[in-house]
């Protein structure tokens, strides 16, 4: 039944494996998935017609408040992992965002992030209305399509 | 009563921030925090007589199996921030270590990570004995100096 | 005329520019550039059939001897440049690449690398066979294409 | 004869190898030695008097221009390497600075870079007169020590 269904505005981008991001034990080093984590996340926005640059030059800054990742399997140098990130339920004050890894059809790593909208002072803000805004709108896009009878 | 009192072994690392770490927010980047917490735990099994260096060159490895990160402040560019780590129980399997980051008096970060030993085959295996061994020795230390009369 | 024209294998790759990558300027950090010049040099051997991921799991590294760098134009989040890597002779002991880095229709970036191969011993090794043959292969493919009446 | 001893204002720097520095051959990634010679670069402004996160703070920004980085033996993870920063020539309007990196008693790596200074708006602008003063003050004090009868 559709209601049980959660909303969700979701998107995955493909990531080749750097040299960079290996470590001496031979595979990807673990501080490097919150940086997919987030190429991911803007990449959500995007899809939500919010460009994390506009709003950045606008001085509307959205920093991490936590992170949490299970590293399930690792990845290799070269390798080409695909990182899904969703939004599962409109924000209001605070923006909750879940990750999911796969590599070679296996899910690596699993993780979710928190954020919260700052002006360039530091200070906490609600979320501009454009992005409460778009967001509202790619939601209900989202119903119509998946949950529209 | 002592026996309340958590077991635990736990030491600090000063870092100078670099200007490397910092992003366009003019702030630490957050994936850096792992790389800071990471500096701490090599630390703290230094202290326990545990080279993690040594351990690495015979093929034990320690991956990360899951972080955690609370971001309750930024670090900005040549701050000195104290890197706390700590183990509170003597670890079976699995490896749990607390951290917490102090700027200017204030704590800025607090996580934890979970770890297992791996081999270069990337298969589980237990803590090799001289790592049981010198973590029951150090937290029986601890003992001593904070628990005996 | 053709013969003063020199010898080239040359590719370009588009990189997106990451939030990562940047620093409290708010302009991508000046080491990054090492890392996007080594993105371009790996597709520069893949399109002479060299997979850079094969060579290391056979123990043939190909580690930076040199590396000069000229920084004319920063970078910034969200940007989109392309970076060209161009292998302008033959190489034999040592193998030079070229860069360089193209962003909104403007240089940003020249620099060229110097490299030689290395077993995983650390020691000098020539290039191995099918190095030297595949990139014989791409240069005559070249001369064929550019150069042939 | 002291007139042909260059004049020169010279620091160094320990740095303990971080896991995060290495890369899949075992060694510590390439692009990370810029880091290095950034953190001993502040060290050398520091020396002058100069904090780099004021001169930052001011809106003083010292881009790199050019960098040139020769690799000679690669460091490790926990090896501990003392990066030296010297200045050779009281500057100008453009600023080099030259490096050397050594690790176990062994030159491991050389380089140089070229500064300019740049306000927020990246024009070129002269150096700070802060800048001048003290650089020259640095240098005067260091030939009275090592030139001086």
């Amino acid at each position: 039944m559709p209601i049980s269904k959660p909303l969700m505005l979701s998107t995955s981008v493909d990531i080749r494996v750097r040299y960079a991001e290996t470590d001496a034990m031979g595979v990807v080093y673990h501080a490097n998935y919150l940086t997919w984590f987030e190429i991911a996340r803007i990449a959500l926005l995007d899809k939500a017609g919010l460009s994390y640059r506009e709003l950045d030059d606008q001085g509307f800054l959205l920093p991490v408040l936590e992170a949490n990742l299970k590293y399930i399997a690792p990845a290799r140098f070269d390798d080409v992992v695909s990182v899904t990130a969703t939004m599962n339920e409109l924000p209001r004050v605070r923006i909750r965002i879940d990750y999911e890894i796969v590599c070679a059809g296996k899910v690596i790593n699993r993780g979710h992030t928190l954020h919260a909208f700052m002006d360039r002072q530091a200070r906490a803000i609600k979320p501009p209305p454009v992005v409460t805004e778009r967001l509202a709108a790619a939601f209900a896009q989202w119903e119509r399509t998946n949950l529209g009878e």
